[in-house]
Formats: C-alpha cells, sequence, structure tokens
C-alpha cells in the first residue's frame, strides 16, 4: 500500500476552525491567568498544574518570567510604561497560545486590575480564567526565596509589589478561582483548578 | 470507582521535558520558515499544511500578519528598526511554541537573512527549518491580489519587498527546503514539506 499524500487530501484554504483543534486536542483552549504577590505561589502551582495536565495527555504551557522576560520581553524594563507592554505582550501570547488550541498558564505577579482586564478581554472574557494566588504578605515575605522581600524593606529593591508605595497590588475582585495559598497545599491547589477545567467542560473525555 | 485526584498523582516540580512533551504530542517541535516575496505562496502553502497536520492529528499553529500585525505586534510599524523588531518577536513567539512541543510554520516575507539567521539561532539550529517560497518577481507582480506591486511600481507604497530600491530582498543561501513556487502547485509545496517532515523524524508514527 502507498502511502497516501498530501495531494490526495482535500482542504479549505483557510485557517484550521476553533472546532476542528478542540476536536484533536480533547480540550477547549483557556488561558488560566495566575495572579499574586511575589512567592504567593503562582509559579509553582502553574508547573505543577502543567505537568498534572500533560500526564493526562493534555496540551499545556506555563509563561511564566523565565521564558518571557529573558526572551520575547528582554527589551523591556520596570517603568509603568514597560510593566504595561510586558501584560500587553503576554496576553497577546496568551492569545496565540488559545487560538492554537492549547491550555495556556501564566504566572506573573500582573498588579493591576486594569492590565488583567484588557487581557481577558483580549483573550474572550470565557476562555479567560482568572486565579487568585492569596497569601497574606507577611507569609510571603517569610518565604522570600530570592530574599527580595528583606531588600525591598530595606528600599534597595525599587517598585517591589506590595512593598514599595509606588507599587500597589490590586487583588481581583471577582477572580474565577480564590485560593487560600498560605493555608493549603500546591497538590489542593491543583486540584482545585482542575475541578474547575472538569466543570466548566474545558477538559473533554477521552 | 473514584475519580483519580491530582492529589495522588507523584510530580517534579519543573517544566515538562521536551522529551515528555515530544511523547505527548508524538512529534518533535520544529520550526517551518517560509520565507519569499509578497505574492510568493508563503501564507497559502502554511495555512494548506496546518490544515494536513492537524488532520493528521498533529499540533500545528501558522504565525502569520493576521495574527500578529494587528495583535502583538500592532505597536510596531515599517522602519528598519520596527522590522528588525517584528521579526525578533516572532521567532521568540515561535520559540515558545516549540518549547510547548508544537510545529510552528511561520509566513513572513523576512527579507533579511541576518534576520533569519537571528530566529534560527535563537529556536535552535535543529528545529529551524527553512523553507523558500522562490516564485520570480514578474509571477508574484502578476498574481498581486492586494495590488501593492502596482502601487509599488508607481511608488504609492514606499519600502515593498523587491521593487523598492531600500528594501532588497535576500534569498536564502541553503535553506532545507526550496520551492519554486511560480511552477509547482500548492499541493505539491505541501506535499514536499510533508515529506522532508517525515524523513527528518519529526512526526512520530502513530
Amino acid at each position: 500500500m502507498t502511502e497516501q499524500k498530501a495531494t490526495n487530501i482535500a482542504w479549505h484554504l483557510g485557517h484550521v476552525t476553533r472546532e476542528e483543534r478542540a476536536l484533536l486536542m480533547r480540550q477547549n483552549p483557556c488561558c488560566i491567568w495566575l495572579t499574586g504577590l511575589s512567592a504567593s505561589g503562582k509559579s509553582t502551582i502553574a508547573m505543577a498544574l502543567e505537568q498534572v495536565l500533560i500526564q493526562r495527555g493534555h496540551a499545556a504551557y506555563v509563561l511564566d518570567g523565565d521564558n518571557v522576560r529573558h526572551g520575547l520581553n528582554k527589551n523591556l524594563g520596570f517603568s509603568p510604561d514597560d510593566r504595561a507592554e510586558n501584560i500587553r505582550r503576554i496576553g497577546e501570547v496568551a492569545r496565540l497560545f488559545c487560538d492554537a488550541g492549547l491550555i495556556v498558564i501564566t504566572a506573573f505577579i500582573s498588579p493591576y486590575r486594569e492590565d488583567r482586564q484588557k487581557a481577558r478581554a483580549l483573550i474572550a472574557p470565557d476562555d479567560f480564567i482568572e486565579v487568585f494566588a492569596d497569601a497574606p504578605i507577611n507569609v510571603c515575605a517569610s518565604r522570600d526565596p530570592k530574599g527580595l522581600y528583606e531588600k525591598a524593606m530595606r528600599g534597595e529593591v525599587k517598585s517591589f509589589t506590595g512593598v514599595s508605595p509606588d507599587a500597589p497590588y490590586e487583588p481581583p475582585l471577582n477572580p474565577e478561582i480564590h485560593l487560600l495559598t498560605g493555608q493549603i497545599s500546591v497538590p489542593e491547589c491543583v486540584s482545585a483548578i482542575l475541578d474547575y477545567l472538569v466543570q466548566q467542560g474545558i477538559l473533554h473525555a477521552r
């Protein structure tokens, strides 16, 4: 038997539809947008969630400081304009990932409601799942894996969210998922998000 | 039987490896970088290739002017600096898609060798498949779906690649795939790329 050749396949010349992708990937695309203070657990939860989704056969990907700040956004600093552009580009890339059919998980402080709102509007409100990683600042400061809170409290780090007067954190008013990350474990946080994804019909039966 | 809970799953706290993703997705990630004059067939080939890959169960996605110029790169114009930044961001996004395990197909004129070389270096040389959509300029000008060649020849469009003296097209010197898009059909172009992907072991048996 000869191998099927592309020339024998009928196609329409246009982008693949959202439905065709969802069928292939057995999932609806969405953006799980984690927001919270530094050391509130965003990246740890994001990576653990990605791992579980991949293990279950889903296509998922984490956008975080590691792969964005040093790549796409390496020409941005921490001025207000650059912070806004940072979140804008992340929102646009998350939109492209959703368009490609993936579950994209973002893990950025994203302190401003307006910026998160813009990302939601960009991606499509129904596909945007805002997850508040909510730990008291004293808990975050006591974890302080990079020693940043201590430096910020001594004034050695400028514009540090939640510490410096010019860098407030605006908590979500109505997030899809609210995780008390100072009280519950990472596996419990991941379970809560997975339960939500199943409830919402985002993960299809296999 | 109760549903498996995330709390019962062992995970390591780190990014999912390239190997784990390749296994799930039954493909090695790569970037198929189409380059060529306006109207040389890049977008048509990209969309047809994406369609065939999706139909065969692969995760693939086209980055082109439609979804990039109006989104991520909407704050860029056509100055030399902005053109370079346009291609840089596309390269960075293609890298993120490869990192997520996808086959990403880019369809941009990308006229400068240096910019394409930078994208190759960024993505990882082995994952970068340069595809030259090579049609003579008179063929491209005769297709001219947007009437741009005519306007450029009348000087009404500035810096038009291949027409304006300040906007040369630098053909690839050693592309992985060279398609004579003025002579062969779109299905033949798609077949040639698919054959290459199979030869290179990028598409795994299912």
